[in-house]
């Protein structure tokens, strides 16, 4: 499949086969995929809750707007940044770089965004959106269908899957094999309502 | 070109042709792509200002820590989202959709975000980092190449494309014609440290 005609054929689907399961090696090259996701400066900041343990799903199903896709799709992904990761040492980020990038970018990483609290959590929705894209794409790709979620609870479910402190929920991904089609996607909104040439009037 | 393909050889390209100028049915159908990235709710809150002035590229630049990719890739896409988006007629989002389909999410979509600023926020970055992915994945299919960037002093781009108030400034993606390649991808960070399995520790 073209990247091209994975763009334009992915929709959100809702409902799933509950009686498939993705072999292991599916899920081990759609994580593969998903981590060539780029993120800046490198810092991998997005975290891939994968849940696959049906009592989970059940819980999650129910503070997730009792959403069937939660429960029946093959895995649910759900999409988290970790607010902390450009304390590490940027050796971790940057050893594979040539050493006069290292000396430039390794010590920027850390005053970027120091005590910039707000541009530390984009930074961590941006990571993951970007990673839930291709995560989305790679699945189209490999045969899967997808959908992504904000219909839920946050609190409840970063209760559920236990997220630690310093850590922020994004949005959920589940991948399956559909057995219904989305309905035909709508017309979107013109350009001159979302395209702006050179700066805003 | 395979999704699977574009997703394993985009890279963030930092060098292009600067006389290279992309052709304005190139330029549609890569914004018609990146529309077909999902948004909740189907709001398309994301806003892609365009930028081919090359005074304001300069100007750009020189807020931008000096990146030639900023003066020189063939278009600077600045990702932006209007905040307030939730706030239109939801019949502008579902007119498409079933009646049933209407009826139930069309009322949802305000109460879902009222008063909520940072969920409000989230979702606007999280939105134009969907489309962003897609748009550097549909360029990879269409023969270009782009970069990511937020090494820039958001104040100053705000300013220098007028972004209005109730907008958020997300991030920048250079597409073009590269003239020469990165450096070798390093390793990603091993699965043992981005992806949890069902729950945190």
């Amino acid at each position: 499949m073209t990247v091209i005609e994975a763009i334009e054929s992915r929709r959100a689907i809702k409902h799933y086969d509950p009686d498939h399961e993705m072999p292991e090696e599916d899920l081990a090259r759609l994580i593969e995929l998903t981590k060539l996701a780029p993120s800046s400066f490198n810092i991998q900041n997005y975290r891939l809750v994968v849940v696959r343990d049906p009592e989970l799903r059940k819980k999650l199903r129910s503070v997730a707007w009792d959403q069937a896709q939660v429960t029946d799709a093959s895995v649910l992904f759900i999409l988290c940044a970790d607010l902390e990761a450009h304390l590490a040492d940027p050796a971790k980020y940057w050893s594979h770089a040539p050493q006069e990038v290292q000396d430039m970018l390794g010590p920027a990483i850390k005053p970027f965004y120091e005590g910039k609290e707000q541009l530390t959590r984009d930074e961590g929705i941006r990571s993951s959106a970007l990673a839930g894209m291709t995560l989305m794409l790679a699945a189209k790709g490999m045969g899967y269908d997808s959908c992504p979620m904000v219909g839920f609870d946050p609190e409840e479910v970063a209760k559920l899957i236990r997220l630690p402190d310093h850590h922020a929920l994004s949005f959920m991904v589940a991948v399956g094999k559909q057995t219904k089609p989305a309905w035909p996607r709508g017309e979107r909104l013109p350009d001159s309502e979302v395209v702006i040439h050179d700066r805003f009037d």
